[in-house]
């Protein structure tokens, strides 16, 4: 059975987790320099691993927002699932051009990605509708959620703790 | 632009990392209960999340392991990017069913995924040829590296650190 379809413009990858830590290294060699932000940690919520691909643009983004802050992926303590706006939860956007690679024999190619400096505007746009929509949120302003993020192109150093690391993909 | 091709009938995602952790658990309501498994820990290599589709069956299992095991995703301490058989490194398999979901409103739904018994065959499949491979290797052998896994079905404490997630997904 074939299945015809557009190809996807973002592709994001969800993992839920206890707690979470990012931090961003100039590198040397390998070598961890000096950090290039604060260290980026979040408890218990969402960590969206994010990529763009060729053809996206900013009207996606919205669609893209609503979508991961309301798909019912968060466990609740009772074990039921609910969205991260629900839970309430934090959230750690990491930005995963890597994510867009296709295997082309045992190396994979990255051409259907997003030119840089176009995915560095929509990333930035995405994490700042992410904090708008968290903040505007009642249950996620009393709860005094945050949303922690990588910054785009830069290696990054990540631990991650899950209570099942239960991963989906939704591309857009 | 259509794109028109076969569904896939396997997908797995690839992580690079410098040491991970997983034990699977019965749960009872919020609690760990009794592990499942002794703790499945593993230093610097890759843990590979598996979700197999409904159509996998066992001729697709050489072919995965075989590109899974030597896609060049595994960076050496020089920066040069190999594969985990050359590294060597270490392999955490984690079944991951949840890789498999759609989207359907706010929720997702599974119904691409293989029947749970056949799907544990594969899995069991997957693990043994991963193994068989970095055993029949001289220089993973010799660097005594190991495969370690997660089991079918149960709750999965996972934590992973690692020096840039580097996600990729392959799918089969």
């Amino acid at each position: 059975m074939a299945v015809s379809s557009a190809p996807p413009r973002a592709r994001a990858l969800l993992q839920q987790c206890l707690a979470s830590r990012l931090q961003a290294f100039h590198w040397y060699f390998k070598m961890r320099q000096k950090p290039v932000t604060p260290q980026q940690k979040i408890q218990r919520g969402l960590v969206i691993y994010i990529c763009f691909f060729k053809g996206a643009s900013e009207e996606l983004i919205p669609k893209m927002v609503n979508t991961l802050l309301n798909v019912k992926l968060s466990e609740t303590e009772s074990g039921k699932y609910v969205s991260l706006l629900d839970l309430p939860g934090n959230l750690l956007i990491i930005p995963q051009a890597t994510l867009g690679g296709r295997l082309k024999g045992r190396n994979m190619q990255y051409h259907s990605n997003i030119e840089k400096e176009k995915g560095m505007e929509l990333y930035s746009h995405f994490v700042t509708l992410c904090e708008k929509e968290l903040a505007a949120n009642t249950k996620c302003a009393e709860a005094g959620v945050v949303v922690k993020y990588g910054t785009y192109g830069n290696r990054q150093v990540l631990k991650l703790d899950t209570n099942g690391p239960f991963t989906h993909m939704i591309e857009f």
